[in-house]
This record gives C-alpha cells, structure tokens and sequence, in this order.
C-alpha cells in the first residue's frame, strides 16, 4: 500500500474522493484566520518547550518557521493544495515541509477541536473589539450632529403620526443610546469569547502536561475553558456575537428607515450628499438613497446568520460534530457586513444636510401640541383624562372648520372650557412645547444638554 | 465640470464616494449571471429591431459585439471596472466601448429593475432544471438501493425507540418519496418562475412601442408579467424556490441523520466507505461521517437564506427597492449548497455497504412484534384496546423475568389470554410481522415490491 | 399493582408524573381538531366494519356514540380529564365510557401517528379552502376600487423617490397580482395536504386488512400515502403551508406599509374612516392606522412560526417522533392570523378613501416625467444612453435653477438639444406619461383597463 | 352626537369597528400583566402626590383603589369589556368607575407608551429572577449527579464515534458550565431589563414637573431611561432576553439528545423512570423518552420567536409603532416554555439510572485508546505526527485481524515500533486513560474534582 495522503490516514486503505476533499474543505473561507491560528501555534511551541515536552532548538525552529510562514501567506507566496482540508492543515504541512521532524511535534497534545476554537476566539476578540471602535466613531459623528443642530425643532412620529415636536438632537441621541447598548452588549460578549479554549485536545484532555495557564497568559486571555467536552462543543460565543450584531444592525435599519422617509419628497428633512447616492439606469432625474437602502436589507442576512447558527447548534449531541465548521461563513459575513456598514453610515451622517425650515414647518403641524393644552389644563386642576377629552374635542372642531389650534380664538378655546387664559396661546407654540420637556430624557434643550454633556463625561 | 463618471450621472454634482462605490457594487457576486445578462440582452435587441426602434444593421452589430463580450467574460478577459455597479452596467459599458451609439441604444424601454428580474429567472429556470436532473439521480440510487436490499430486515423506529421490524428497502423508499415531494414543488415553483419581466421598464412600463410578447417567445417563457409595479418589486419566485431548497435539504438532514446514527458503533448498521470518510488530526482511529454532518449542518445555512430573504422584503414599499439587491447572495449560496449536497450525498450512498445481520439481530429486539400479538388478538375477536392491555402486560411479565417474547411458552401466553394458539410463535417471528403489513404503503415485501414498480412506471 | 392509569400503560409500574402529564399533553390546543378526528374516525369504522373487522353492529354503535361526542364537545358539554394526553384519547375514552368494547374497537389497526396526521390534513384542508375564499374576497375589493380610480393618477415610487406617474387603479391591481400568486402557491400546497394518512398505523402498515382507497373515497382524499415510514414523519405539508402563508402576509406588509406611509400628514394620500383607526391615551389629536402596523407586525410572527416549524423538523430521525407535536401551534396561529389579517383589511380597504388631488399634484413633482423627455429624444434618433444623459443635465438645469421642468421654454429645452418640438409640453404632462405607458404591464389606463377585464374573466 | 366610547373619542366621529376592536385589543394576553401595571401605577400616584400634580387624598383614593382591583382581577372578579383595548385600559377604566375624577388624574404625565414598556420590564425582571432560580436547581442536580458518579466511565463521542472515553460526571459538569454562561448572559440581559421608562410619556417628555428618579426608586429601578424617543420605541431588551432563552434551549436540546440517544435499545446507556415517560396507542411495548423529545421540539418555538422579535423591530421608523404590540406573545410564550422545561427537565433527571457496566463496556470499543498510545509514543521522543501514524497502522491492523488493542501481543506492537515497553498495556487501559487527563478541563478523576470543588464555592 502506498502511502496515505493524509497526516491521520494511518487506519485507511482508501484516499478521499476528491469531490468529498473539495466538500469538506474549509480552507478557502477559513484561511482569513492564518495570522490567529500561527499565533495560537507560536504560544502552544512556547507552552511545549517550557513543559519539556519539545526542546528549545525545536521551539526556536517552530517559531522560527512559523514566522515565515505568516510572512508568506500574508505575501501571498505560500501555496495551498487542494488536499489541505483547513488552515490549520495547510499551516501544519507547510511546516513540516520546511522543518521536518519538529514540525511533527507541534501537533502535540491539541487537535484541530481546540485549536479552530481559539482561531476564532482570537478572531472574535479582534473584531468585536474593531467594532466597538467603529460604534464609538459614529456615536461621536451624532453627537456633534446633536450639538450642531442642538436648536433644530423636527416633528416626533409615533405611528408615523405626527405626536409631538422634539429635538433633531434629541433624535441623533436616540439613536446613540441604542448603540450605548449595543457597546455594552459587545462587551458582555467579549467576556465570554476571552476564554482559552487550547490544551482540552479532543474532548477529554491529553495525558500530556500541558500549562494551560501559561498558554493563557502568552495569548491574554483572563480565563481558562473548565471542561474538555464543552470547550470542543461550545459555539454560545459566536451565535452571541451574531445577536448583538442583529440588534446593532436593527438599529442602524431603523436609522436608516428614518432617512429614507426624510428623503423622500414628501418630507424633504434632508438632502444626502450626491456622492453618498446613486441614479437610475432609466430615469434621469433620480437620485436614490440607495446605501440607506442597502444597510437596511443588509440587516436581514445578518438575522439569517443567526438562524443559521442557532439551526446548526439545535439538537447536537456531545461534543464535537463536523456541523460546526458550518459556523465560519456566517460569522465572517456577519463581522464583514457590521463593520461595512458601520464605516458608510458613519461617513454618509457627516453628507447629510438638514433643512430646518422645512422640520420646523412641519413640526407645527397635524395638532402637535394638543398634548400640551391637555398638561395645560391638568395644571388648571382638571383630570387628565377630562382634559384629554376637552382637547380632543378642540381638535374635532378644528378638523370640521378646517382651522389649526393657532386659528383659535379664546373665545373659542373658552367654549371648551371657561378656564383658558391668554397664556394658552403660548402653551401651543412648538418651540415652547419642546422646551417644556424637562423631565429627564425628555426633548428639552435644557434636558438635551444635559445629556450631552453626560456623555461627552461617559466616553 | 468635468464629464461624470457614471451613465446615470447627468443630475449629479459630486462623482460616487469610491467607498459607497463599493459598498453598492454587487459585480462581485451577480457576475456568475453574465450568460443570462448577455441572452436576455441579445432578445431585447431583437425585439428593439423587429419593432424598427433600432436598425437592422444596429441590431447586428450589437448581438455580435455581446457575442464577443460573452466569450471575454467567460474566458476571463474581460476587464470590469470598479465604477462597474454590476454585471448590467458592466456589459453596457463594453458594448459602448466596442461599437459606440449603436451600444448606447441597446438600454432602451428597459432599466435594470426589469432586467435583472430577467437574469434572476433565466439563471433560476436553469438551475431548478439542474436540481430536478439530481434529484431524478438520487432517486434512482435510492430505488436501485431498495432493490438491492429488498429482503434485508431493519428495526423500525419512533422516538428512537424499537417500533416494529420494517424493510431497509421501505426505509429507502420513504426518502424516495420526500424527494418527489421535493421534486414537485419545484415544479410548481417553476411556473411562477417563468415569467417574462422584460419591458415593464422602471416600474410604470415605457411608451416606446415594446413588444413583450416577442421578447417571451425569444426567451422561452410562456407568461408575460402583467403589472409593471408588480414586476419589478417582486422576489416572490425568490423566495419560493429557497424555501423549496429548505425543505429538500430538511429531508437529506434527515437521511444524514439516520446515517450518522447507524454509523456509530452501537448501531452499526452501515459502514462508509473510506473515500467518503475523514479522520481526526488527534485520535488516530477516527473514521468520521463527515460528508453526512455537514449535509446536516449545512440545512442550517439554506434556512438561513430564507429567513434573510422574507426578513429583507416585508414591509417595503412599492415598488422597487435597492434592499432588493440582497436577494442574490442568499439565492446563489442556496443553488450551490443544494446542488453540491445532492451531488455528493447520491455519490456516497453507493458507497456504504449495509450491515444485513446486524440490522436482522436489532430488528428483533426490544419486543418489535408486540403489535402483532395485539393485532393477533383482534383477529380473534379481543377489543385492541384489551389486547393492548394484554400484550403490555406480557412485556411486563418478560422485562421483569428477563425475558424475550420468544422465550414464552405456550403456557405462559396462555396466562395472559386462553386463547392463545401454536400460531402466536410465527405471529412474533420478524420476518412474518414484516410479510403481513400488507395495507396499501405497509413495508411488506409485497406492498415495498408494488410501490418500486410504480415508481419505475412514474419516472 | 392497581390498573395503570393510562389505556397504554400495560407495560409500566408507575403513573405518569403529574407535571410531566401535564407538560406532555397537547390537549388544550388540539382540541381545536376535534370535528376532525372524529369524522376521521367515523370514516375508520365504516371501513372497518366492511371488511369484516367490526361487526356492522359495532359499527353502528360507534358511530352514533361519536355523533353523540361530536354534538356534546361542540356544545362544550363533554369533560375532558387532565390524563386525556390528547383529543384522539379523550374522545376514545368518552366512547369507551359510552359504548365499552366496541369503542375499545375503534383503534384497530390505526395509531395516533396516522391518526393525528388525518387530522391535521383534514383540517388545514378545510382552512386552506378558507383562506382562498378570503384572498378572493380582498382581490374582488382591490378590483372593485381600481375601477372607482380608473383615472386617478398617483406618483409611482422607486427608492421610495417619485419616479413616475401611475393609475392608482395600477397600484391596486398589483396587489391583485400577488394575491394570486398567493391563491396559486395555496392550491398548489393543496394537492399536497389531499393525502390519506390513515390506515399506516404506527410507522410499518398493519397485518389487518385494511382498505385504505375506501377510507380515502369515504374522506374525499384523491391520493392515498404510499410508504408507511414517511407518511407518520412528514409534515411537508405544514411548513408549505406556512410559507405560503409567509409570502401572503409579506405582501399584506407592503400593502400596510404603503398605506401607513399614505396616511401620514407628509403624503395625506389617504384618509382611513375612524371606525379602523385608533387614538392616543395622551396625544388627543393622534388618529393613527392601527390595524395597518398591526397587519405588518403579525407577519413577523408568521415567520417566526414558520422557522419554528423548520427548526423542529431539521435532523430528525426517522419516523415518528414526539418532537411533532411542537407542529400544531405555529399551524394554529398561522391560520388564525392569516384569516384574520384578510378579513379585517378586506374591510378596512372599503373604508378609505382616496385623496384624488393630492396624489394628481403629487405625480407631478419631482421630474417623474424626465424619463419621457428621454424616451421622445429616442424616438428622434438619439441613443437612449444619450438620451438620459441630455434629460439628466435639463434636470441639474432645473434644480439649479429652482424650476421644474414645465417652466422650461422650448428655448431653453434647445439648448440642451436643437431637435425639441413644441410637442415636448405634452410629453411632460403626467396625465400623458400615464397613457403613453402601453406595453403589456404598463400603467396605461388602456393597459390597465385590458388587464381589468381579464381578470374579471379568470374569477 | 352620543359620547364617543373610547376614552381617547374626543376627535372621532365613529365608534371603532366590532371586528377592528378585537384585532387591535391585546387585552387576552396583556391580563397577565395586571400586577406589575396596578404595581406601576401605585409608584406614579405616589410620585404625582410627591410631586403636588395630584393631591394626598387623591392619591390614597387611587392606591387604595387600585389594590382593590388588583384583588379583583387575582380572584378573578373583575370584568373586563371587549372595549378595553388593553390591560391599562381596563384598569384605568375600572379605576374610574369607582372613584370617579380623582382616576381620571392618574393618567397624568404618562402614556400607554412608557406605561406598557414599564409593564414589560417589572414583569420580566421578575421571571429572570425565576429562571435563573431554576437554572440553579438544575446545575445543583447536575452537580450532585456529577458527585454520585464520580467514577462512572462513559464512552466520549465526536461525530457520534467512540473517541476516548471520559467520566460521566465530566459529562454532567459540561453542562453545568453551559448553564453557566446561560445564567452569565441573564445576569447581563438584566442590566438593561432594569431601566425606568416611565415619565418619558408619548414620546416627548412631558411639561408636567414629574420626579422620575422617585419613581425609579419606588420600583426599586438602578437606572432611568434617558432618552424619551428610545424609551418608547425600544424593545431591545425583549430581544436580548429571547435571545438568551433560545441559548438555553439549544443546550437542553444538546442535552435530551444525548439522553434519547442513550435511552435507545442500541445505547441503553441510561433508563428514564416510568412516571417521566409515555407508551404508544398501538404498541404494547413502546417507552418513550417524550419528555426530551418535546424539549427538544420546544426548543424550535423559542427561536421562532425570536425571529418574530427581531423581524418585527427591523426597518421601524421612530418612535413608538403599533407594530410593537406583537412583542408580548412571543415574550410570555418564551417565558412559559423554558420555565416549565427547566422544572420537568430538573425532575426527570432525578429520574434516571445510568446502566454504568454498559457504559464502562462501550467505552473500551472503538480503539478508544489509541490517542493514549500515540501520547505514549510522544513522551519515547516521536513526533506526534510520525506517533499518530504509527497508531493509525496498528489500528488498521486489528480490523483487517478483527483484534481489538487488548488483543495484541508486545511482539506485534513492536513490529509497528520497537521501542513499545510492557507498560504500553497499562496505557491502553480506559480507567487509566481517564485518570491520565489531569490537564485543567480535562476529564481525570483529579481535574473534576477540582472542578467540583471550585463550583461550589462559586455557588
């Protein structure tokens, strides 16, 4: 018998089939993690040398090849064959080809089971860590946004009705409050990413003493997995992170629904710079909205990711099935998606213009304050609940003769109930409706500020 | 100002953000729709000349330059540009380039809201037909299995327990029949694929004098879209084939699951062939079941796609949306996983070699004709709900005695119910509980043997 | 030992623990099932009794017992008990109750496996048929108002951008379209609920002479199951179900969605009657279309009952296994809210009423007829390409300007092009737009009106 | 005109719908919120007493009232009407029925917006509470299970193949560690559970000097919400806590998968006692491991609801939308689901026997041993890679002589290399495979019980 074409082909008298080779190959994904998994390797060399279980020239040949490797593949001069099944295959073979014997013994005490869970631990915390920063920088493109418009007075929607004048900056700070969680969420996460997964071997640990602790500490990571068959089975860190990137990117769809409305003819709140559009293959005046669009569809293959992933975990029995090299691809396109994303929607918020006229204009519209003559009326000592009825009667009578709350006389508002004073009219005045909110987290300047402020300290 | 950079560019002050370029480019992934792109241009041409809204010699000179494009494209040398958009664009961009106006004048009465609704369906009508042809091949592994095996004895279960004895050949045929389920609702998908979009233009239609009909004959579809909004927002066929997928690949899932099942070594009902095995870089005398893992794992992605599919459309608005341009990703992941499964499942299932004593040994276990002393009891006049009793105390009786149903005297049945006869001993026999099931769809040899002939008529 | 509790329980020493009793049983929602399972039962004992397995006083008996259990059930008269598990056994035990050993009869040579799939096929047999009533309902009121606003021209939306002008009646007329495609995927789905279950009994067949085309005729099944093994495992048919039911409600959300979009103060397209709106515990002015957003949020937890259904059948083993009964509520609720959804819109849409001026000034804005300035330039030779370049830069003209493109004199058209004719004011008219747009599919009121009258002859 | 039914009438003109009341009313499922809504509302009447808006007499007529109500509606004596809307409609209404105008006042300075969300999170703050009580109680069984068997062998698994063995307390701790990061995640999900909204009103704020952090305080919130726009809009936390769940349930599901496929004739690794088991309708014999099953099935609803959280968030305008009504079913049914699968899951795993001969049997096959040779052959100086080799030819080598590893002879060890020594026989050994894993995690006697040890004290 010829010899087998695999390193663990001892125990088989056939090759594999070259179409099963090209199905189960992950190498083409998940050679994205060459740079984690020869860091991983480098550790591992150390943690064997110091234990004894290879000698220092070994060691040193390792690393020293490791190195060159890294260089390589990162170079693209290194050469995958078809036959490398994953990366950690490929990095393997590459190393005995250049080091022989030594390179043999890297393999020692781990398997593929551990050693892919800490290439996408190390993975993970790198990118959670790069889109905390990218959350940061579009919290603070909103956050000058809300200082610069700090004055701007929008309509407030409930229903994608017209409920009640706010702030615009009161809405750019919504939207960086979601992210505040979505931050917080991440960091959550990374607690439980930042977990060594290397030196459990298979399933069951290895008869080997290995220093996982010192392994830990080459690679920074504060916590040691506790038990062999979990650690090989546990993928909770990877559907973790795809939630909280559901939420960040329902957030960002949610912002960008807002936009599209805003763009659209109908409301004209905004113009979006003609470098963050595009036009229309057919009609020549269109300029569409089209990355708004785009990061709100993008929010749904995200969701799909994390359907995938929770799919794939369902029902598993212990520990280690072939399954879960199926959770590379989503988490890839998750992080790729959120960290695109994230970068345009950040520059395309520093292309937007904010007409504020036109949001003032509205913001007096369809009855805005008819809340706050109802408040009026409360301080006046009527029970909210008459105060609302009275109010909505006043809307009513406004609607039949065509009138807004402004065209009222106090005559007519006294019709209503005697007790309106001249002080009404300034009560219906949207920029004293918005400025009455002081409640916190209500839309006052004054609350507003505040809030600025504490956030400005929160950074 | 300088000459814009894009075709659509005449409003637009400002060139494309080279990030928000990319970010919006789908060249990447709708390149692979090229061929379709290219016929579906090829007919609008035609259409465009028989109409006289371009010229005969206009006409020639097109297809024969998208002639050539075709060829570049597929021999990769032709180069796309960046500013591309997508393969539309792309392919306009070459035509122009090559024969100048008479290019410019192919985009009339279309835009690419109806043209890439076209490229989805000619590549999907296509890959459907390509999908059923592998079907039809499992299928018919799967009945040259069953005749194979036509007398080889398998336990039956339910909730993974002993059921009843049934034949391995039965257990073919029931994903036979899963798979025609498949089959035809593809087939019915393919109706509402085949629908020409072309002509509707934006999403009003056009004035130019299109004949819409001639463009369907050309192109082989037999329905024409009849509303235009309609036309250019819907991805219902979309959606549809993916489910179609999700359920097709629910069923390999399932095939896979019982493999893996009857690979372990308390099973042992089948041994894979090593060609379509893998081993563990660890423990050297791992032979995995890998292929059928990840046929089972990769189920999760295609559910994946469907959800990122129904997520990405509810709620828009009519009509076209550039949310739509996430369709393709989740489509195309699909077609390939789903080919690939079915061609790689059908190649392995011709290797595995069935374990027939084995599966005999374990049919008789776990007291599987139990149901056919009750049923021996109804013939002779017992309620089955009393013969039920009486069949579950006998199990009682062996369990507590540690005994099989064949180790019963006739004495002790008799305990039971006097009217137990000499017969009760080939009633409990497996092979003769597998005979009787005679019932229309019963695994009988008779009834397994009258299904695969059918089938054979069927194909 | 005491007579165990259950009708199954000859083989155990000990009762079913209460809470587990409780955890298991699916009575409280399959109940709803119960006209089923017993005009399924009805059908078993006719079948039953003519080939000899009870006698046609048995028959008899059960029969009218099982009417007397109908009626009492129906009238909320029957008292189910907690150790019922589920309706097939609480309507067992009454009749056992009722009638003794002939009732013990009844389960001859069926299971709950083949029963409850009788059941559930009958009844979503029944609900289908319903739910095609109401899709044709909602389409002959969408047909119905687009002859109302045969001429109201609304602005036709892409990118949520005014693109061109269109009939309203086209915009009605689409979603007629999708209703139809819904109706088709439904009766599709339909040819694969119409199958017979029954008489496969638990997973094998039966050794009793069953005649499964006669219990089919009895039930108006076209088809009869033909492999025993798939018939008690396969819930195809479910999850079809709720996909389309998926795709249905999809097109519902859009249909709100425009809707919700129509009714706020920016757009005032439509005024929805108070009757179908709501308002705010403390704004006294809101007025907000309710039913709409809740339409659109339900279709979310169609989809979540959709991926439920997925979720569940994934990698199970074959056949039967307990994990099914998780099928019923998601099949349930989907059936609930899809009819519900249908009615409740069907009728709002008869409560709306259309803002005819509005829209018409609507349509006009935004350069929605640059497209055909670019389609006459065609017509007069130029490349389309070109075309759309020349209107692109009239366009950027205009926006510079602060024009729209009727301020425009003919000179000023000439500049951008020498070959404009005075027919240019007519081809930018929108009520023309609409009219030219005559290709089959177009908004045309010709084209709309001819797919009208076809529509009204498919019904 | 008559007085408008509903409490918000005072603008309309007609009476809503019948048919819209009972779509729009979420009254059936909102009920079971009574207490927290009466327990928010006592908080508010403080704080406006506080606060001077309502006076001390006003106030305690309202508690004093509304904990009359809250008896009612326990002792189910209160009667709601179809017109109620919802639970705070009811309450207020009936609160106004029995002190007149002071009830009227407590809807001051709130709207349903704030006052449901508050609602949601007294609610849910509670029931975390409550699971991850009965997390605890499961991990405890777990960890006296773990203690019980502290020296039963059991055979590990990867792709479902013998691997090496490990300690079924090993087992049982992997589970405890995933329950770990469940109840982790919880504790995390709480943070952002426990946030006041209420005071933020409709949307805006509110003009009325309300004191939120004395509300906070009354209801014992460590943080006020700070954003009026996000308060009422967010749902984030409904998310994360369904998310969380989902979690869970996938690792129940792991875990019944592993006891179904050990309760199967072909493992008998365990038996689940009679009273946590169900028998067949039709087959005497069958007992059934239903309760796995099911949890197993449940764990598909739990994502179908979180995919109809998050498809329902995605792509919302600001702020509030109806919409978000359908946030609740999903939310309650997850709450119910895992609720009661972690009670029946805690009591059936009292209910077990681990068969701990089969187990010990089962673990010895499979060459389960062979990565202890190749560890072997490592510490004599071989490359791990050469080692692994050398052990995959001499398993290769007993299947083709059917031998197992205890079959061998020095002699034919040392044909596949000569350095093999008398101890290689201790090595093959399972008990001292198991002992030998005493790297942190690993599965030794020694590492497990330190494991034990540290979870105690965690505890």
């Amino acid at each position: 018998m010829t010899k087998p074409r695999k390193p663990w082909g001892g125990r088989f008298q056939a090759d594999t089939d070259l179409e099963v080779e090209a199905f189960t190959s992950s190498l083409d994904f998940d050679q994205r993690l060459f740079g984690h998994d020869i860091a991983g390797s480098i550790a591992h060399a150390k943690m064997l040398a110091r234990q004894g279980i290879i000698s220092k020239r070994e060691e040193k040949s390792i690393i020293c090849a490791l190195q060159e490797i890294h260089r390589d593949i990162a170079l693209g001069e290194a050469v995958f064959n078809p036959g490398d099944e994953d990366i950690h295959m490929a990095v393997e073979r590459l190393l005995i080809e250049r080091i022989g014997d030594a390179g043999g013994k890297l393999h020692t005490g781990r398997s593929r089971n551990d050693q892919v869970a800490l290439d996408l631990r190390l993975y993970l915390r790198e990118e959670i860590k790069e889109i905390q920063v990218r959350i940061e920088a579009l919290q603070g493109v909103l956050l000058a946004l809300a200082k610069e418009e700090k004055d701007t007075i929008l309509p407030g929607y409930t229903h994608l009705q017209k409920a009640q004048p706010v702030l615009l900056a009161h809405w750019f700070l919504a939207y960086w409050e979601m992210l505040n969680r979505d931050a917080g969420r991440l960091w959550d996460c990374q607690k439980r990413v930042n977990v060594l997964p290397l030196g459990v071997a298979a399933l069951a640990g290895t008869s080997l003493p290995l220093d996982r602790a010192y392994t830990a500490k080459l690679l920074s990571f504060p916590y040691v997995s506790q038990n062999s068959l979990d650690t090989v089975a546990d993928r909770d860190f990877v559907a973790e992170f795809i939630f909280c990137a559901s939420l960040l990117m329902m957030h960002l769809s949610r912002l960008c629904e807002d936009l599209i409305l805003w763009m659209s003819d109908e409301f004209r709140f905004i113009e979006i710079g003609d470098a963050f559009t595009t036009g229309s293959s057919i009609m020549p005046q269109k300029k569409n909205p089209d990355v708004a669009e785009l990061i709100r569809g993008k929010t749904a293959r995200v969701y799909g990711n994390l359907v995938a992933l929770l799919t794939l975990l369902k029902g598993l029995p212990m520990s280690y099935n072939r399954d879960l090299q199926e959770d590379k691809e989503p988490l890839f396109d998750t992080v790729d998606t959120v960290t695109t994303c994230l970068r345009v929607l950040t520059k395309m918020m520093q292309n937007i213009s904010f007409n504020r006229e036109r949001m003032l204009a509205q913001a007096g519209r369809g009855f805005s304050t008819a809340t706050d003559i109802a408040e009026y009326l409360v301080i006046k000592g009527i029970p909210f609940r008459d105060a609302h009825g009275i109010v909505g009667r006043i809307v009513r009578y406004c609607l039949d003769g065509n009138k807004t709350l402004g065209d009222l006389t106090l005559e007519e508002f006294r019709t209503f109930y005697p007790g309106f004073e001249e002080d009404i009219f300034k009560c219906i005045d949207v920029e004293t409706s918005v400025r009455s909110k002081r409640v916190i987290g209500g839309t006052s300047h004054e609350a507003v500020a505040a809030r600025l402020k504490a956030m400005e300290q929160e950074r």
